[in-house]
């Protein structure tokens, strides 16, 4: 099954890839990487979850909101690519979780991207992943993600 | 006009590549690939944007330091290549803004990094970017910025 | 002499390769190079040093972390490679210190990763580094580290 199917099968559409918030650009290819700018849980042109985790989110807010950023980098993938049957392997996700002091479930969150990836990629969504608690964050977003993909023409 | 004649025109002179504080290096280059070490806003061999934003500094102090960050890993960049004529792109452009509680100009301070690659490489200085606010950073530096560039010889 | 040896000389084991902590993989490799997932100071299967840098921890306990985790980084690269010799360059060591407010010893801490690195890969340990504070960490732990690296056939 391609990979567009597998997200209509998941119920999810593949946003319009979101713009860049500042002067720079949402992805660059480099050989045969594809590196995305952080993505932002960008939904219908707003921040779906703001705030900070262990504060006014849960955990499951921080799932959900992992889960956007991917589908948004993925839009990146594919604004890149033109098709998302060229992506060869994510090489790697690095998740940043806006959280108040004493939250700990980085790892449960950013499942929301990896779970995504998987999901979508099988095999070749295998990646490596950076979990990370940050302070404070553009917009407020409750999480900033950025991908890597290995492509192939 | 070439890189350095921007520069020029700028009313700026290219750093020296200021030397890395640790037991590591300012840069490396792997295949088509230069990444460099985070850089800090050292100007004449001292931190010139000290403290964080939101506190002690402002967000102009902090483009300022983005500005003076990004000026030092083309200085890197410089050492790299020993022309800035053979960046091909600047691909990625990591900055970290050390920050009080309840700051979020995250963007603006960090387009004083973006800002100087667009004016310098103009349609090569097109780059993905990562904003990430930092609690701590070292030597108290407003601003932490890794560039990773594609090079031809 | 090999790294191996070095190891030994160094009354160090290569640990098992610890397994992600969640839905991805400890490493990746594409093209020549190898990304590892970040690395935290596990030892026997748990996390030998967990708390925060300038409270409960001490800037030689971050060292130590740091040296556990680039072990443990090694181990991965081992398990990318089969064999350190293939190792040309260790490219970029991304490091993240889990610290309290006012804390600013991140390189000293770091150089717990440089040191080991540079004392069993010598010249093609040469790597670009990052060195950031992080106010939350996965499992409380008090370093994450990843390393990236170009290996040959």
């Amino acid at each position: 099954m391609s990979i567009e199917a597998k997200l209509t099968e998941l119920g999810l559409t593949l946003p319009e890839a979101p713009a860049a918030v500042a002067a720079y650009r949402p992805w660059i290819r480099t050989g045969d990487l594809v590196f995305t700018s952080g993505q932002l849980p960008f939904r219908d042109g707003a921040i779906a979850y703001a705030g900070k985790l262990g504060d006014e989110l849960t955990e499951e807010d921080g799932y959900q909101a992992a889960r956007q950023c991917a589908l948004n980098a993925i839009a990146q993938l594919k604004a890149a690519t033109g098709d998302l049957e060229k992506i060869q392997k994510i090489v790697r996700i690095e998740g940043y979780v806006h959280c108040a002091e004493g939250f700990r479930g980085h790892p449960q969150v950013l499942n929301g991207a990896s779970d995504l990836v998987a999901e979508l990629f099988g095999e070749r969504g295998q990646h490596t992943r950076l979990a990370l608690g940050i302070n404070e964050m553009p917009l407020n977003a409750a999480v900033q993600l950025a991908m890597t993909a290995e492509v192939a023409d």
